[in-house]
């Protein structure tokens, strides 16, 4: 076995700890936490079998490897719940250490790849980042609403918290926000969400 | 919601489930049982990670829907284990069942467009379905060979089983099955495999 191939061969067994990382989402039929690989893997073909609701044209391989790789900062940098306001301040600057160490197993240039990847998923900016992260909202809103909210009523979520996260769906899927606005609002009235 | 996505979404929480369908493989660090949502995702991954190594040209947007879909249908029809003699033999027409209902919950032109993803994976005779196989085999081999071949010794495979299933990866990639064969064999030499 060459270098490089080594190189990629430990990135990929250090990757396996991601399996190990657990989310506050549960699994539907109220199973369960779920964790980062299983969220990735569901993200992932959800991206496929949504793509024709993107609001512009995607490199649909582009999202399936920006969701594949998001969270694998988690293995170091842990994972921070969407409505952990003191978690949320640190965030950022564990997911860069998290980063460095991790995609520098990589080769060189595939470290740059993924890295850049991962930037690009953070910036929100481009289609592929804002279709990536509409699955990333989607994905558990998804299951919470399954399992009659109950993420939301552990963690006394607001209404105004998920709209706050889940509104910027719309930066990726018109149509998929119609369905999260439907979702948030059914939520509400059932008073699995607090309205304020 | 409309007809279609009520049906897309009804899809996207039914494969859920695979979540809950455990493997022979142990993660690494000799941790507990792998589930097909993890061994896909990690598959997934390791294809684009990997794809400077396949023999052919290959769509690799393709090859990771592939990889994602491919034990959907273990949700009905349970994982057969690679090495599971009496099991193979009725492993088809488990899977087939399974597709059929799992499949038809999609729109039927997406039903069919799956269903031909998991045929063409099945058939082992694209390029894209021979890298996403060589994946299918090394993501194991290299999981049970980082945790010194615990899985093979639990079930007493030998030399002849692993190589008559990895043997095929060289169909996808002859690079990584010069990797495999150095496992393999190295494996023999530590007494995890029996050579016959």
């Amino acid at each position: 076995m060459d270098d490089r191939m080594k190189k990629q061969i430990e990135f990929a067994l250090e990757i396996d700890k991601v399996k190990n990382i657990f989310r506050q989402t549960h699994l539907s039929m109220n199973g369960r936490n779920e964790n980062d690989a299983e969220h990735s893997w569901h993200m992932a073909l959800m991206a496929y079998l949504l793509k024709e609701y993107a609001n512009e044209e995607i490199d649909i391989a582009k999202v399936m490897i920006m969701c594949l790789i998001h969270d694998i900062v988690e293995i170091d940098a842990g994972d921070t719940y969407a409505y952990d306001t003191e978690g949320l301040k640190t965030q950022k600057a564990r997911e860069e250490a998290a980063k460095e160490r991790i995609f520098s197993i990589l080769p060189d240039e595939q470290k740059a790849e993924f890295a850049a990847l991962f930037d690009e998923f953070e910036a929100y900016e481009t289609a592929e980042a804002k279709f990536a992260h509409a699955m990333d909202n989607l994905q558990p809103l998804m299951l919470n609403d399954s399992n009659g909210g109950g993420d939301w009523r552990a963690h006394q979520v607001t209404a105004e918290q998920v709209y706050k996260r889940q509104g910027k769906t719309k930066l990726g899927s018109e149509k998929l926000y119609e369905l999260t606005d439907s979702i948030i609002q059914k939520n509400i009235q059932n008073g699995n969400l607090k309205e304020a």
